[in-house]
């Protein structure tokens, strides 16, 4: 099928599946859940496949380590795979939502409600597991979605959403082409074009991947090309918490988006030195020239520059950053509240690793992504991001001609 | 001043103004609306100099009666705007709100607070109170504005400009560069490739205006290309009703963008004759060519179509429609529901006038714009839509690794 005629059946099934019942979404989802659980060394066999070929260019050195390891599918991974579509089920249903209920005038009620934003466009690499995760998204959120994965996976990809179209084949009133999947690169430019029937792009994947992206679509692109994470030790730091909270935000997961990747000491922290050497003591390679402000090494490297004071350090990081998650270390409540109000960043920490920076931790139950976006979603993304609103107006003949000439009058009168 | 030079001059002032107190920027516009009244007849003088040379275009055809109206300053619209920026004056703080605040664990905060989204980039066309209308609401929601307006209001959108800035030089604390104007159509180029420094467009203008910043810009674009707006009179609609409702979304104000192009009636409704002729007594002209599904007029014109049911209607609808706002006119409340559900506008009416799409008639107290979009602000956009929010997260040294171990555990327990 060529990719207008898969988008125009997902912009078609998307206004159908607007008004889906909650019951039928989570039927939807449980019975995902279990297919995956019956069928899940056929995933396996099919992962096994794709890990073959991806070894081979592992030994030639065309594959990281570290893409190897997430484009594999073990018992562990399928079991939280599993979880997430069960713990999505459980999830408030986020469409129909009353966001605001106002009369007008008598007999003239506006209501704003949630609804589902439309097709969305996912396009990922490596992580075979993010097509369930977001497949359930879409499901819970109605929305419909043409997945586009990383070539490395093709076969994971394929068999998973195999299974998955199968299963919702089995659930009564819950309509084809919700989810489909497209494989080439021609098709990520056909997508990038299709404003017409896409309304949001999804990228999950590096900085290129993600930059490239922004570059060419009209669409509206939900995500963060770069995660350019800042620690700053204040003055009154105490060395331990920043010690602590440095080399977890560093080390405990390095090529995440919410590792920290620049320090920035005040000039008058008494405890550098010692600051200094635990960290290299944690395997931590430090690095002070000025051409790394704006290096993401994703690796246990960390950018080390020393501040005249606070402002310098709020002026760094909104110059350097990425505007991902940023943290102040201090035992001063002034200069936290001023941190956290003045960085430009969509999470503003203070005394706490960069690493909670995560739908999961935020208590979201499942995350989209994070959004370094200044409109519409920022920060860990979960459900509500895959929502937007229409209001409706009900009336009982009420014409604007007659608010003009001032013969009748709006109250404007909140009912909820 | 070059242009990149203005913008970065807005962005380094919008991180300053994220914390502006509520009284400075209410003492701002008040000074404005003052200045205003003390000023106005310099206002008028400049209006008159625009008004001069756009009567010579007039006259030679290259300029629209409507386009000339909307240029025109008069004692009332003046009244409106300074009314409109003691109107700003009164609403509530948008920034700053606690949107959500959750013990992630013990002495671990996360809260999710509204602010202001940075730089605005404000296309305008013809009106010169769009300047004092942004200007305002940008000033309350703490956002630097860059504004770009027609010149054919160039000597107004001048001196209207410089009495607020000078107005605003007047108040302890608030900063310069909030509101930066520039005046060629270089400057447009510019600010539509400025995505480092801008946020968010907004194009107040015609279709061709808002199309060609839609193709042009990487920036988010807030704002609507065309209202096509419908109303699908059922089997069951009242004629009184019915020819009310149309004559005033047509008639009430022709050229608005919530006026109705497209009149759907479903074939077994009884007066069809009797409205159509009701219609053409009002002096609407009607138009029953399928090339004219997607016109909009702004003007006494309509698009008729006759429709075989209710699910052909909203079929057309989303077919042809701009998302803007349609109406059912029906006494039949399913019919209404399945309307309201499934049309995928940003208005859903039922039984009341198109042209209530608005700001103000739905309290909000003022507004940006209307936005056909389907992410971040959908319909009447007011002080809300130039906001997004930060998540602020407090802790006491927690690092991730304590979770991941399982040494410690969340409990997601909302405060507010």
């Amino acid at each position: 099928m060529d990719f207008i005629q898969i988008a125009k059946n997902a912009k078609q099934v998307s206004l159908k599946i607007a008004e889906l019942e909650t019951s039928v979404k989570n039927k939807a989802l449980n019975s995902i859940a279990e297919a995956f659980k019956t069928k899940k060394n056929e995933i396996f066999e099919a992962n096994l496949q794709d890990l073959e070929f991806a070894k081979t260019l592992l030994n030639e050195g065309k594959l990281g380590k570290s893409t190897f390891n997430r484009l594999k599918l073990d018992e562990n991974k399928m079991r939280d795979m599993i979880q997430g579509v069960l713990d999505i089920a459980q999830l408030d249903e986020p469409i129909g939502k009353v966001l605001l209920k106002r009369e007008l005038d008598k007999n003239l009620i506006l209501t704003k409600v949630s609804c589902p934003i439309g097709v969305l466009g996912i396009i990922f690499e490596a992580r075979p597991d993010v097509i369930s995760q977001i497949s359930s998204l879409a499901i819970k959120s109605s929305n419909a979605v043409i997945l586009k994965g990383g070539k490395e996976s093709i076969n994971t990809n394929k068999k998973i959403m195999e299974i998955i179209n199968n299963a919702l084949l089995t659930v009564d009133g819950f309509p084809q082409n919700v989810l489909q999947q497209v494989f080439t690169h021609d098709d990520i430019s056909q997508m990038l074009k299709c404003d017409e029937y896409i309304n949001l792009i999804i990228p999950r994947g590096g900085n290129k991947l993600v930059q490239y992206i922004k570059e060419n679509t009209k669409i509206p692109v939900l995500g963060h090309a770069s995660g350019i994470c800042h620690i700053f030790i204040d003055e009154s730091a105490d060395i331990n918490m920043a010690s602590k909270i440095v080399v977890d935000a560093k080390t405990q997961y390095p090529s995440a988006c919410n590792a920290v990747e620049t320090l920035l000491i005040h000039k008058d922290f008494s405890k550098k030195d010692e600051l200094l050497a635990s960290l290299e003591l944690n395997e931590i390679k430090l690095i002070t020239s000025p051409e790394c402000w704006d290096m993401e090494y994703g690796d246990k490297i960390l950018s080390v520059k020393i501040v005249e004071n606070l402002e310098e350090a709020i002026c760094h990081i909104n110059t350097y950053g990425s505007g991902h998650t940023d943290c102040i270390i201090t035992s001063n409540s002034k200069n936290a509240e001023k941190f956290m109000n003045n960085v430009d960043s969509s999470g503003v920490y203070w005394n706490v690793s960069t690493r909670f920076a995560d739908g999961f931790r935020y208590g979201f139950g499942a995350e989209v992504g994070i959004s370094t976006n200044k409109t519409h979603a920022r920060g860990p993304v979960g459900l509500e991001g895959l929502t937007i609103y229409k209001y409706k107006l009900a009336g009982s003949g009420q014409i604007v001609d007659d608010y003009v000439k001032g013969l009748k009058h709006f109250n404007h009168k909140d009912l909820v």
